[in-house]
């Protein structure tokens, strides 16, 4: 195994609906980190649900006016608690993810405005990914990047809400470890942890809303999908 | 914000108990990657245990005794599901993690034997870090990694079981977003993308056990815990 970079990309300018982010994309990577055949692109769902105009106007001054988008963007609420710092629910979104607040996200974005999550992530990836393919005619993979909870873990970190391009997990039942024992389940969800491996060079606060990561295995490059890859159906899930 | 470099440590020797990690790694390193100060190395569980003496006899034709295992090693079972495959539990270990079977691992361990997670992660990191700090007089971050299943998502992720020496969790809970609006909550668990990220690097079946992260901000480079920082309390979680 060779090594892998995590490279930013930065200059990327505010995103407006109707924006083509391939393009910016392409425009802001220039040569340097540039973007070449192989290489996984991973973008942050703000920009995306922006580019897509998956902005609506939220009246902080009405208590209810957040959760009744949470509530609208929700399949199920998984759980609800109540503390001194509000109201918090974790929701079921019509994608299938389990997140906070249905991923109906107040920062960076302007005031007085929510961003919901893309209707389609897997497509709004593949979107991206042809867009790269048609203007530089190379293929790289594509990841829509959240930053979501999880059970039992404190802290949060970036997921893959969508995919193109790039397998959402490999599966390594029956390769044979290094004992020459049979592997009994090892399927690994490369997409997260590509996702989270790009956070690493974005950081929450300083608007660096897609990066590069640079030498992943070439194996990993087939069509994926988030949704029918990594989403866990409620029948199988154990904690809903 | 600046590329990071994930670079795999080939040519560690298989690990025997009374192993000295740290000596391993350095020579494992040579030159090429080399440990330099601020790097974060992420080791695999799996050689701790091995190093640790972790390892205990299991009968495989005895059905019950790797349940036997799973169930000394739990301090409470969380889930439990029986399919065509199996038994599968989901257990809470004495250091706070949920996850299945205890952690108990049958795989890249000699035939009759499983590996046990290390008793004190966190002072299993610290251990390699002290070492290198004592041979090389540089300071590292150390993470010890292992795959664990997630709630909601299909796919294993590696996560961090223990840290010395680098963040488990950064808290940007008031750092302004790009926007100049305040951020409510925004708490990276970047112990745990450090340890995903490194697995790219690994994968499962390669027996590359560690990994180093160059680049890291140096802000997360503060002794750190996952015991402490990253395990959500049975009273704080809303899913056990």
């Amino acid at each position: 195994m060779t090594a892998i970079s995590l490279l930013p990309i930065h200059g990327i300018p505010e995103v407006r609906p109707g924006d083509v982010l391939a393009e910016l994309i392409i425009a802001a990577a220039g040569t340097d980190p540039g973007l070449r055949n192989g290489d996984v692109l991973v973008v942050t769902q703000k920009v995306v649900s922006k580019a897509e105009g998956r902005l609506v106007a939220v009246d902080m001054d009405i208590l209810d006016d957040h959760k009744r988008l949470v509530l609208d963007e929700a399949v199920r609420v998984v759980r609800r608690r109540v503390s001194e710092r509000g109201e918090l629910l974790i929701t079921e979104t019509r994608h299938g993810f389990v997140c906070a607040n249905s991923g109906v996200d107040l920062s960076n974005v302007d005031e007085g405005f929510a961003a919901l999550l893309p209707l389609d992530s897997d497509r709004s990836a593949r979107r991206i990914r042809d867009g790269i393919r048609g203007h530089l005619g190379i293929e790289v993979g594509v990841i829509i990047s959240d930053t979501f909870g999880r059970a039992w873990r404190k802290g949060l970190t970036d997921v893959a809400i969508g995919c193109a391009g790039v397998a959402g997990v490999v599966d390594l039942r029956g390769s044979e470890d290094a004992n020459g024992r049979q592997l009994h389940v090892t399927e690994v969800c490369v997409v997260d942890e590509l996702a989270g491996a790009a956070e690493l060079v974005m950081g929450k606060a300083t608007g660096v809303a897609v990066a590069v990561v640079r030498g992943v295995d070439p194996e990993w490059l087939r069509e994926g999908s988030v949704r029918a890859e990594v989403v866990r159906s409620p029948q199988e899930d154990l904690f809903r």
